[in-house]
């Protein structure tokens, strides 16, 4: 398999006729073969065309299938080999043994949504039998089920080019709940879209189904993207990025003549609170974790630990000179991009220069494509009064809040914005304490974690991925693990149906 | 009791300090005392303290306790008796026989969500073990529970002054959730909502919950209900009413600065389609039946038939000479409001001037208060050329669709927005062609109905009174049935908690 350029839609490939543009190798923004064009309007209405021409017939296909369709596409991204990773690990500048766990994670998450699919909860079969004889009037047989939503539209990722890009969460959550995607693809990793693009396409051609199932469009720009979202055919959005992209792909849906659901992660700083007794006891090995968390892949993680947030007593300095000394010792990563990159780079230097904001340490030197991690401190009344210390630094940058004392942590954790994870540090005389704050914490965050990191987000039955505004754009939902499939759905009631008549999953216990 | 004009907030009866209102007799126009007065933003702001001191408590009381207090409020109202009854006739000219059923189906409805309390189920518990071996990472413990939105905001309904206002279905699942309830009434039938209001405060009370778990606020105007919804405490808003009104209650909502989610059941026309063979047997049985489903409640109902299509044949005269015939001996009903009225008479005589548009039956003439139903019919190519006859005529009005052929219909039907539901009047023969029908009508609408009219909503678990936009503002829930009670939730996951930390609900597997 080699990388072409192309994009896929309706089954075929099919060369875009907008705007060239280049992969950028990560490590040294050398423009990497072949060229890519972004697609036009005219690829948007093809691709969504052939979507909801795919629709009717992709939502009703029987469990099984459904389920073998999302093992296929993970078997055909296996098949790709070395080449998808050699591919992405120039494109992205993650290492080799990190794309390959996250290949394995993706392949992973295709699979379980497959199991879900088979298990067929999410279906959500309810049957409500009639009473003929009730007064004043007959009840009605009453069955429910959900449907699928219509056409997706996947944004991908550029921070993970596999799990959340082409066939990642948001792909695998839709496919399974019935509804045909097209993905937009990230600029940054085009080629590695591709790649994945074109096993997607192998599966819905092995697996029999409408071509329209699928479809993949390139653009470095955002006209493709935003005419998806607005295309009527789409009925939701899938979309993890930057808050000012998220933002915008919700007013363009929002504005629609008939709006639809967004859902978009966006942006979190994931607290982490350590609590006395947990630092007393193991103020080292904390600040030695939270180091290998913060700078796991060059920190561009979304569970990333940006800020810390202690009572100031002695071992909080413990934990400091941990941090800073386990820091010292962390290499140079390359970022993603070289957008990502100086925006890093700007926000280290707005806390470097930030009255209220003390430099603790910033690693080795920056090189152009390469960057350390960077740790900062503060106190609990300098970061309640300057909002922008609460921003999100995409990257390993982190700050840690000396607070006065409960009330002022409390304090601090309320006047925060929705977050993914908050992770609390507590050792056994700490439970009174973190007790007390535990519904604050639910309020906050969609997931909460003890002594542990947000970092190495399980996809299971039980994680949630998402979390109040502007964590993401509904923080009723997870865009990682099987409760993501909800997203996609919506509940229909059947009302005194034929046998016939009934979707085949509702007629089962019509029987008498 | 008796109506003293008073709003709840805190658990006391508060005078409102805004403008001077009275109910108005719906059957004369009259004004009824006492006087009420509007809230103020200072009673929003207290009432929205108060809810939010209240949530932490209200949130977590066992499930045994909230459906108690469900159950309470049931009983506080029946306790009301006639004078409740009474009131309400007098405020919105519906007869004392119908909201005596409406008050049933009030208690009922706060009765099954006491069951669905009880039950469980909505909190979503899921256990996803540990697995310590697990390579080349262990696998942590996670657990998931639902938790409740926070305080919500309710808007009564003018057209269900019991069944969906003060204690009505947005109320009990919001209460059911876990959530505290703030209620704008309906200036309307501001009496009916203050003995109800009083009914549950008075359960608030007896079931020792905290005082802020309920309020109750009123306005003639927009400015209680919009601060309400721009409040930053308030985490979900309830409405049933017109498109309008939902829409500036979306836009409200979307531009705080932590948006929220708004579930408004805004308009349907809620297409009824009349297959030949059920036609041929059955015209005049279904002509009687559509005209006592149109004139119900003088067609106040979100579910009133106000499309009828159909191929045009001999039988559809058939049909139309029975409605037509059903309609002439159908007595003037009492509108909820002049303004209500005004606007049913406007949108009558625009239908009645339509150049496409042929008028069937008014019924008798109109009074200043009363009004008869309304029938009107054009073809489909005029239908679908005319967006102007999709529109809701809120009251008795419908328009029949003579079809030139299968092609036809479906093109009107996939022309038409989102609905609430879809009813079809089919026989054996008729099964083939419906079928071929049923996907389109899913995307349509949240609920389908086989030889039955969308009027008389069943409470209960497969019930769906929602739909596409602008049927709704969330075609992905549902205002009626137990499933009502996931709007106000969302899923919270802990990683490796301590047993001790957990939430009692989540302690339950742990045990080794």
């Amino acid at each position: 398999m080699t990388v072409t350029g192309d994009q896929f839609i309706g089954g075929r490939s099919v060369s875009g006729a907008g705007k060239e543009f280049h992969a950028i190798e990560a490590a040294t923004g050398n423009a990497l073969e072949p060229a890519f064009h972004g697609g036009t309007g005219d690829d948007v209405e093809k691709a969504a065309a052939f979507a909801w021409q795919a629709f009717p017939n992709y939502r009703e296909t029987t469990l099984e299938k459904r389920a073998g369709f999302l093992e296929t596409i993970a078997d055909q991204i296996i098949a790709i080999g070395d080449e998808l990773i050699d591919r992405a690990t120039r494109e992205t500048g993650l290492s080799a043994s990190h794309l390959e766990r996250e290949r394995t994670r993706t392949v992973g998450q295709l699979r379980l949504f497959a199991k879900e699919v088979r298990r067929g909860d999410f279906q959500e079969l309810r049957f409500d039998p009639a009473d003929p004889n009730r007064l004043p009037v007959p009840k009605p047989d009453l069955r429910l089920r959900n449907v699928a939503l219509g056409p997706v539209a996947v944004f991908g990722a550029s921070n993970f080019p596999l799990a959340f890009s082409v066939a990642g969460g948001d792909t695998a959550s839709a496919l399974a709940a019935g509804c045909p995607v097209i993905v937009k693809a990230h600029p940054a990793h085009p080629g590695t879209s591709e790649l994945v693009g074109r096993a997607v396409q192998k599966a819905v051609e092995l697996a029999g189904l409408p071509a329209g199932t699928f479809a993949m469009l390139q653009d470095s720009g955002f006209e493709v993207g935003q005419a998806l979202v607005a295309d009527p055919r789409i009925r939701a959005v899938g979309f993890t990025g930057s808050q000012r992209g998220g933002l915008a792909l919700m007013k363009i849906a929002s504005e629609r003549k008939q709006p639809i659901p967004v859902y978009a992660e966006m942006s979190s700083i994931n607290p982490v609170i350590l609590f006395p007794n947990a630092l007393r006891n193991r103020a080292e090995e904390i600040g030695k974790a939270f180091v290998s968390s913060l700078s796991l892949g060059a920190g561009q993680f979304c569970t990333n630990p940006g800020l810390v947030l202690a009572i100031d007593d002695s071992n909080l300095e413990r934990f400091i000179a941990s941090a800073t000394s386990a820091l010292s010792v962390t290499p140079e990563q390359t970022m993603l991009t070289g957008g990502i990159c100086e925006a890093y780079k700007n926000g280290v230097a707005k806390l470097s220069g930030h009255v209220e904001v003390t430099k603790l340490s910033t690693g080795t030197a920056n090189g152009s494509h390469q960057v350390s991690a960077a740790l900062f401190e503060t106190n609990g009344a300098a970061f309640l009064s300057h909002h922008a210390l609460h921003e999100e630094v995409f990257g390993a940058s982190s700050l840690i809040v000396r607070c006065r004392d409960e009330n002022e942590l409390r304090g601090v954790l309320e006047a925060l914005e929705g977050q993914l994870t908050v992770s609390l540090h507590v050792d056994d005389g700490d439970l009174d304490a973190a007790r007390v704050l535990v519904p604050t914490l639910e309020m906050l965050a969609g997931r909460i974690l003890v002594n542990g990191f947000g970092t190495g987000v399980e996809v299971s039955p039980a994680m949630v991925h998402g979390g109040p505004y502007p964590a993401t754009s509904d923080g009723r939902s997870t865009s990682v693990g099987t409760l993501a499939i909800y997203r996609f759905l919506r509940p229909v009631s059947y009302q005194d149906f034929p046998i016939d008549l009934l979707p085949p999953a509702l007629r089962a216990s019509l029987e008498v």
